[in-house]
């Protein structure tokens, strides 16, 4: 049996899940905008799920919108201010996904002037460096809620009450959007803070159906992509009703099993934390991460075994049944270092050697020792051979 | 048992499709992108749909992307133009779905003139009538090949081939898009068509999983939406694989069994159009629509029973338990009158009237003599009522 230690890239599914949303689709299978009662249906099951989805993230109804997922989501808000009249400033962090930093770039190349946020060594973006950074023409900021390498929990509340306090000085108004991909039922989030007036949320990482989504949006916007005027002209495009109902039960359930999945996961974190703090071989990134430690997902960690290159190394762990990631799954394929590391300041040799390792609900401490166990041996023979 | 006569707004799911999709969710669950041994599943599984379509379809698997609907395909290919250097025009035909005519909208905002081509009263649009338009600033061109709502089948290749005449006349490039999704696997399309550059297809108008699609796309183009590179960098976000698989499944199906299932569809048309025939009541439209014509899909048929209001018959017929459109499911709860009709010039109350029946592969000639009687009946309660 294989260990699968990659659920930053995409989470084992519920199979139970999978199955509901599969029924759905046989089930309720009209276009929820026809008027007819095959439409009815599926309209009644689509607005069953925004109520759940809302309740479950604490937010109104009407502030759910559901789309193809995280990449979507996170397009819908920046590419929004294509729209906009004038131009200005987008501040966005530097450890952003690409699901961000893409759509910002074609902002730059639109008038816009973009600005990266560099975060503190630690991986963590700090109040007086965004404060430093706002300028009266700022737009936008985006922060993600829990960066996809590292797992830094960016303080987004205390970071968009302190551009909300800004806003209010200059007399004009800036959207903050939170990429919360990597949080939503991972760490606590406050959705229905109003300082924050967009959230990105992904349906398979969470163990739900992929390709679908939620922006949660709690202002107006002109939307790029147009179509049929579907999820309030946000969302063009039949509503996929069935994935969206197989989101809507792995919400509920990563949301109300945070707690106790959360401490789970601690509970595995630190095994790896303990351990590979044992080995000087290994270095954890960032280096200060200690167990227990609150400003990090316990889901995610990134190490490096120098001069080990992470792909030789994910690959011998491969071949030994291990899964793990080599950074952003998106980028994998894409030759060239990671940004969030170089932002953090990380050494070029050590961003060079980082591997993933995230894990989830379902992940077992059993796993956790195969993998230690495994790193230890794949590792001394490689170093070996390397050094 | 209902009467289900919605196909072109959704088809009623092929159930194993559905299964195998589901299946397929559970069994390569992996992110395409990872370079482990799940990703590597998942990936393969991916390129193997790839290539399946492509055969399919007969195009290069180069030139299938992946998208999550009709909407984003069409979106895809309109909004690259906003990227492009300088402005021009863009010919749209004035009967094309709301996924067409609204990114033309965007594009018109943003300095492009956009020119609306209208269809003969027969609702097709004919070569002289686009030649005549074209224009020596012309950069992208989009005809539909079967409409929505009256199934006119438009002669896309000998138009499309018309465009690239003049365009090597004038030697400069036009785009010629078409929006296949009411098209593929109902009526025969040349997808490998040189003067065809981009085709959108919707998988759940197939029998297929909702929230997938795929562009056919034979250059290069600069998209808008961007993120993690995926599908070249034309459609980011992890890849569906699982809705990808159950689409390569439907469109095989629907592509294999063309012929026999068009066969079936005229013959459930035509026995349709001879007994609407029969009573002075019913319109068809456009009025010149024949038994066995084949400048009509014979999956859809638009009919009006002056002056009774579309939404009454509709919800007198759904009463009955028989399913029918009144236009296109997307602009249903929309106000207002079907652009279609109006650029066909049919007269306001026969478009107010109108209602849509559109059949699929499962259709039953009872379930058309069902709705016929049915029709029959509350038509002519409605009729004495109104008159």
């Amino acid at each position: 049996m294989s260990v699968y230690l990659d659920w930053a890239a995409t989470a084992v599914p519920d199979p139970d899940i999978i199955k509901a949303s599969c029924e759905c689709a046989i089930q309720h299978f009209g276009n929820p905008s026809s008027v007819h009662q095959a439409g009815q249906e599926a309209s009644a099951v689509l607005e069953e799920c925004r109520a759940r989805c809302a309740k479950s993230l604490g937010v109104k109804k009407e502030e759910v919108y559901f789309t193809s997922g995280g990449t979507e989501s996170n397009n819908i808000v920046l590419l929004s201010h294509l729209q906009r009249p004038s131009r200005g400033t987008v501040l966005v962090s530097a450890i952003e996904h690409p699901a961000v930093l893409e759509p910002a770039a074609v902002l730059a190349d639109s008038g816009y002037k973009v600005q990266y946020l560099k975060p503190a060594p630690d991986g963590i973006i700090r109040k007086d460096a965004l404060i430093k950074a706002l300028t009266p023409d700022t737009k936008l900021v985006a922060i993600m809620a829990v960066n996809n390498e590292t797992g830094a929990v960016q303080p987004v509340a205390e970071l968009a009450h302190a551009v909300q306090e800004y806003a209010a000085q200059c007399g004009h108004k800036i959207h903050f959007h939170c990429d919360a991909v990597q949080g939503t039922g991972k760490v606590q989030l406050d959705f229905a803070d109003p300082a924050i007036h967009s959230f990105s949320i992904s349906s398979h990482k969470i163990r739900g159906p992929r390709g679908v989504g939620i922006l949660i949006l709690k202002n107006t916007i002109q939307p790029m992509v147009r179509g049929g005027g579907q999820e309030g002209g946000i969302r063009p495009g039949t509503e996929n009703t069935a994935a969206i109902y197989g989101m809507t039960l792995a919400l509920e359930k990563a949301l109300a099993d945070l707690d106790k999945n959360s401490a789970h996961a601690y509970h595995l974190m630190d095994t790896l934390l303990i351990k590979l703090a044992q080995n000087n071989s290994y270095q954890v990134i960032p280096e200060n991460r200690n167990p227990g430690d609150k400003n990090y997902s316990p889901y995610i960690l990134s190490l490096a075994a120098v001069p080990i290159p992470a792909e030789v190394l994910a690959r011998t762990l491969d071949d030994k049944g291990i899964c793990v990631g080599t950074g952003s799954a998106c980028s994998n394929r894409k030759k060239g270092q990671s940004k969030t590391l170089a932002a953090m300041g990380v050494a070029d040799n050590v961003s060079f050697s980082r591997i993933r390792v995230s894990t989830g609900s379902t992940t077992t401490e059993e796993e956790i020792e195969q993998f230690l166990k495994t790193l230890d041996q794949e590792s001394s023979i490689l170093l070996k051979t390397l050094r």
